[in-house]
């Protein structure tokens, strides 16, 4: 799995365990919604900096959005 | 401790840990190696998709590299 999608997925994921609109997280993070969207459909290559502070927000670490799911086997 | 930091510090801790040069991750990464010595020296902002190319290389999960050291107690 490329790493913009392991990181889209984590992303949602985490957004959503904390209840959180792609609008309410887009103004925490004093980013553009659609950058939001964007990143949760791996359109961009996020920067390690917007990770983090992705990951402040919805109360995770960094390491943690890049995570792989586990193989299938 | 910033996030470029966290990974400039597990980025050369991986590459030492190979046995690798700045110079040789560099032409495996095909990146410039003046690029691999300022992602080490927290002057860039690396995208999570160069990230992810570099963690390939040194056999190392993305995630790993992102991966803040235990807080001090």
């Amino acid at each position: 799995m490329e790493i913009r999608e392991v990181f889209a997925r984590n992303l949602k994921a985490a957004r959503l365990a904390k209840g959180l609109s792609q609008e309410e997280l887009a103004f925490r993070a004093d980013i553009d919604r659609t950058y939001i969207s964007s990143l949760e459909r791996s359109v961009y290559n996020a920067s390690i900096d917007v990770v983090d502070r992705l990951a402040a927000i919805l109360e995770v670490e960094a390491s943690d959005l890049l995570k792989r799911p586990p193989e299938k086997k």
